[in-house]
């Protein structure tokens, strides 16, 4: 089997240099050539991989026990023909609190122009591509597949297909349980202040860190604040537990299930939307991919759905089905 | 030591006749009298003690491991002179489905009149009690704080003194994750209708039963619907787990942290508004508690809040609590 | 239905008085006694009912949500036929240290003396018994299991029918997980003197509180040693966890499994034995039972051996099934 | 900060050559050579660093949130004069079934020899080590850390220190907890031989799953057995779950605290033992590194034990402790 190359490029992003948490504007991000693409002169399709929340690109490319590589499983869907040649990116959107949404935060940093302006410009120009919307795709799991509905609702221009696995929608069944959990964890890790110091260091990084900082990188993507402690709001109430109502209206405005009648000609105009989530999925995924799927489904929009047994880690494998429904909807 | 009196009542309530689970119209309800009721004149105070989800009156006389039943805990807190002589009723509000929260639903039955018109006239006939509102209290755990504070709050000239150990307040927390939990289960459990007939049989009844049960009897109380099957609304679609609007909103009107402004006269003309919860609970109901105390604050409302450090179950040690707050607070 | 009746004894025990843990030697225990008893002068075969570890005879009195109480249970096995009328009784074996199994410790007290000489003789005394071991049988749950099983073998001139739900047997799979427990929960509770003086009122009663109770009691029952702290020894080394061989060892030398060959002619000579337990029996006691039933097997003896599709707790709907063995198995 | 290098070794091994779970005999090996190997010519100490169960060197190369790799930690840790520069080997003894635990087993291959014969010689013919015992250590975690104290003891010619960062020891309260839990999911997963042939696409790879497949690979590790199914015997019957004696004696000969007297010399002769575990361990491995310690203490060996506020996972930062611990214990 012929492999493909892996080019880790070091990117200096405008975008993020200046960013508010610190962290570094310069990113590594990795760019798949497939077989062929050495030795010749055509130009390819190009995919956009994003990573859930504490992932970045260069993870794709880590070795595990029961798993493929991205390039590995590329490869292969390649070589079987399930999926034509095409260049994948992994973009790096991590920061110190796990992850940025791929939006544009003032408490968190312009990781939204990062990927939308810089990433699609730097590889159009730098690699043989089919620059244009329907040769580029967007695909992700978990946050990364949040990212991919979001972006390709909001830059239908630019990307003109998109697969989402298991990805954050329906914040009241996703986030919520972890709003809950946080709430109930504050106290032990000293409060908001302590955490936000100390996180990098605390151990365990076990269940109580983790809803932690993911109700502090979600509230800093979706309630900014920049006169607020740390720059962003927290959906409650730290000491009574209220939900603070305004807050929580904020968040939903990022959720993708409220933002199809906003986005609708931009959904329309796709030439995939596919969605699949885990029966078992621990944070709740397969509810909200039923509810964003019932509400194309009533406005007229195509897509695949799909939900297979399994919960929300480890599930690699079903970048097999995602690639080649890409793979399959581009214009041939 | 010496010891009160325990009258099991049989007691056949016409509120009750013909409910629509099916449920008997005839209740046993322990009536504890005092030391010294028997041989003397006096008249005595009343306290309503109203039991918790899946509970009722005569579970208060349980022989349990590691602690006394309420009669002996009364006798040792009259015996050391921490509570003054008084009367206590256990009703017997329990139902098919666990229980009624101690309101009228035309899914569940008449529990509030069962216990505001009726055991009030029964035991104010029967007993030499002293029967106006100063001396006649409401407490209980969990559901039963639940319905000490509801009855308290909607019949003022009925109850003067209120005591909440636990009880449900703020749905956004203390069922929302029992909502989540029953929508996964549901499937398991074959959907509701199978539920619905069958749960009284099913095995085992773990957290998954007690999530679903939980969810149905917490529906049928809260948004009863004649024309709905089974009775009533479940606040969300069992199909997509969305959130139903409409029918939530109808569970919120019956949450006691968004009724004390349709109450304040009520709330403010009580003798004693004790309210606890555990550091630890399960439910999230020391959140609540504080929602609850802090609105009371907020509007010049006299009440007791105490936190202490431990779980939702196992504590009715806490009664020694109330039950010396409620004495101390009636007139002397 | 015809209801049986149900008379509280008062025992001063001789076995009880006096014993180590300070407990009382004055103990209530219920008899049951069938419908037709008080008007007639039919004699009736004994039951000896045993509870399992926190409980005494009175709990089986208790009210609970599902289930009815074990006189309303065996009214109505009596009224449909399936049990002939039979007496019941009820002991108290609880300890300070939530129970005796049944056993004569140095470290707990004489509960076996207690159950075999005392209280058969009263029973037989006051009550028309059939005063023989063919209408004398044991059944019990878990601890009561254990109790069952044991005593039946080591006094097979008492008792000729047994019957064992869930009981206690193979400490290797139903204590070891516990021993394990307790060992990591040892230091959050100050160790073990400051556990023994405080545990009445430590809360929560949590699982870590249930590991530690347990280990306690079943090394005070199994592993006494007279000249230790507290009576007795644990089986693990509390610093360094390692298994303690000498006391390990002591506790097989009760473990069912491994006592069947040192009284087999008692067992050979039981009118009944009767095991069973939950296919997903958190204390993994369905093994137990597989173990000892093979080794029944192997030896020719006849035994009855039920599985069934449910946990540990709350499984009383199974005393209709043994009552029933019982009441099949005593001579016509 | 200078960086070192990392090299991948390609290395067919003829250990590995037709080994019985018919893993590839072709390995992937990282090598680390500190900053200066390239422009110089010093020779330089040699680590071998063994992987956790279902790891393998590779590994130690993947990027991830919260750590660095590996050979950044080691550039860091030299850059700041904490450890001499130094070569890393990072194997590869990764099989089917997730692991060998770096022995010769006749179900899984010759690990051992791969390792300490084949490897050696390799790293030693092609870089510049110092080729002596003094300047080869072993480290490894989890089954890493088994494999390097396992190791160390067989072979003090070969290495002369090891760290072990939560090695397996004490198999009694490592494995046990595992094999009930394997015992208990064996049914789920439809039996051994069902497991075996499907268990690489078995969805999700849950709790069951991992005690499954460890307690499998153990068995195939410390219990071959080539006339038994698939190569080895399980240490219970998988019907009664009857812990079966004689195979887990087997086991138990390759448990580290019961090899100490055997391996006297070897341990007396080491310059380096050093041990640690988390105090929150979820295999309990604190009490293991425990009485190994205790043992070596009895005997007058040196070492050093430490213990630290964490857990099993996520845990890479203890390399710094035993990166600088074998470079003070190397002769100056």
């Amino acid at each position: 089997m012929s492999s493909g190359t892996v080019i880790i490029e070091t990117i200096a992003s405008d975008a993020l240099r200046g960013n508010p948490l610190g962290d570094p504007f310069v990113r590594r991000v990795p760019v798949y050539l497939p077989p062929g693409y050495e030795s010749g002169n055509a130009r390819y399709p190009v995919v956009f991989v994003l990573t859930g929340f504490t992932g970045r690109g260069t993870m794709l490319l880590n070795d595990s026990a029961w798993d493929e590589t991205l390039p590995q499983r590329t490869d292969r869907l390649i070589a079987d023909g399930k999926v034509q040649p095409m260049i994948l990116v992994m973009p790096d959107c991590f920061t110190r609190i796990g992850g940025s949404q791929y939006l544009n935060s003032s408490a968190v940093g312009q990781y939204e122009d990062h990927v939308v302006k810089e990433l699609v410009a730097f590889v159009d120009k730098k690699y043989r591509t089919i620059a244009d919307r329907d040769h580029r795709a967007l695909v992700g799991k978990s946050s990364g597949g949040y990212g991919s509905v979001i972006l390709a609702m909001r830059h239908p221009d630019v990307f003109g297909l998109m697969a989402s696995h298991s990805g954050d929608m329906y914040f009241e069944l996703c986030y919520k349980p972890d709003l809950i959990h946080a709430l109930r964890a504050l106290k032990k890790f000293g409060g908001l202040d302590k955490f936000w110091d100390e996180f990098p260091t605390v151990h365990p990084k076990d269940g109580d860190f983790n809803a932690m900082l993911n109700t502090i990188a979600m509230a800093a993507c979706y309630s900014p604040n920049s006169t607020a402690p740390h720059g962003f709001d927290l959906p409650f109430d730290t000491e009574t537990g209220e939900l603070r109502g305004d807050v929580w209206q904020r968040w939903l405005e990022w959720d993708p299930v409220y933002l199809i009648d906003k986005h609708l000609d931009a959904l329309r105009s796709l030439r995939l939307i596919y969605l699949d989530a885990g029966l078992r999925d621990e944070f709740n995924l397969q509810y909200g991919a039923r509810i964003f799927a019932a509400r194309l489904k009533a406005r007229g929009i195509q897509y695949i759905h799909e939900e297979f047994d399994d919960g929300h880690m480890n599930i690699p494998y079903r970048y097999d089905v995602s690639l080649k429904a890409i793979s399959d909807a581009m214009p041939k």
